[in-house]
């Protein structure tokens, strides 16, 4: 495994989306070989050898991470799109944001009874999003075997939420106290 | 490499988006373990040993195919995105649909001067989407390597219209005639 610190490489960018927010940027991690090779290997040796049937991922960042995940674990790939992208039939789940709602979707027949699915996104801050994706993976008949990101934002307090509902998370970095 | 007939696994779902399309649905090649290693291994093999720096690859769907394929090629990955998801300074390329308009961007710093980069999607059609994907890796200093696809629609015509543009294409399946 290449020595990378995926934390130095990650970019913040100010006020994006909106004023006051500090964006965390994946991109500049990304596009370095030896980054994306680095985020892939750390997550992979994280889970290798736990029985994962499948990862789902997150649109659309999550898609990056989770599908060189997949390849990497030698599994299937789900994606889990926002409202009306899937074009097959589909199970969804609304849930709130800070202001105003949002759905995640999933194709029913993406997920057989009780396979171990591990949901994979870029980045954990409240958690909201990641918990209706979790519950989505639960209403598609998977289970849950563990939730995986490159960044936690633990002010947020995402990390705990899922903990508490019995998640397993796995993060390669943070940013706090800022 | 597994057999896997890559063509067989993908759904086609009528009617979507929109009366009268007939959707080519790779998610059902991607959820299987043995269907999603061979897209990546066969398009791997593809461009192994030719000269890549980068892969690009379009929003959302390519960005799946795409980040598996730069993990197999260990290179950096450079997402394609639409009008105002990427967070820092970016170039923007504006090109014609069937009925409208659409934009998409890439960051000014993702690619270096002379870099040889790879563009990915998950599909050809007309070959609007990803002419002007090739425009804006050149806009951005990049030197196109050549452009991948799960899948070709050739009555559209858009790997025609890459090749007179000089852009060399490989897919690893077709859908014709219907």
């Amino acid at each position: 495994m290449q020595d990378v610190d995926i934390k130095a490489q990650i970019r913040t960018v100010p006020d994006f989306p909106k004023p006051g927010v500090l964006f965390r940027d994946i991109t500049t991690l990304l596009k370095r070989a030896d980054g994306f090779h680095a985020v892939v290997e750390k997550l992979g040796a994280a889970y290798c050898g736990q029985p994962i049937d499948k990862v789902a991922a997150i649109e659309s960042r999550g898609f990056i991470v989770g599908a060189a995940l997949a390849y990497k674990l030698n599994v299937g790939f789900v994606p889990i799109r926002k409202h009306g992208k899937l074009p097959a039939e589909n199970f969804g789940h609304d849930y709130e944001l800070e202001y105003g709602a949002d759905r995640l979707e999933v194709h029913c027949d993406a997920i057989q009874p009780g396979e171990r699915v591990l949901l994979v996104d870029d980045l954990i801050a409240t958690g909201g999003t990641a918990e209706a994706a979790l519950r989505l993976i639960g209403i598609a008949g998977g289970s849950v075997a563990g939730c995986a990101f490159i960044v936690d934002l633990p002010d947020l307090g995402g990390r705990e939420r899922l903990a508490r509902l019995g998640y397993p998370v796995h993060a390669l970095c943070q940013f706090a106290g800022d």
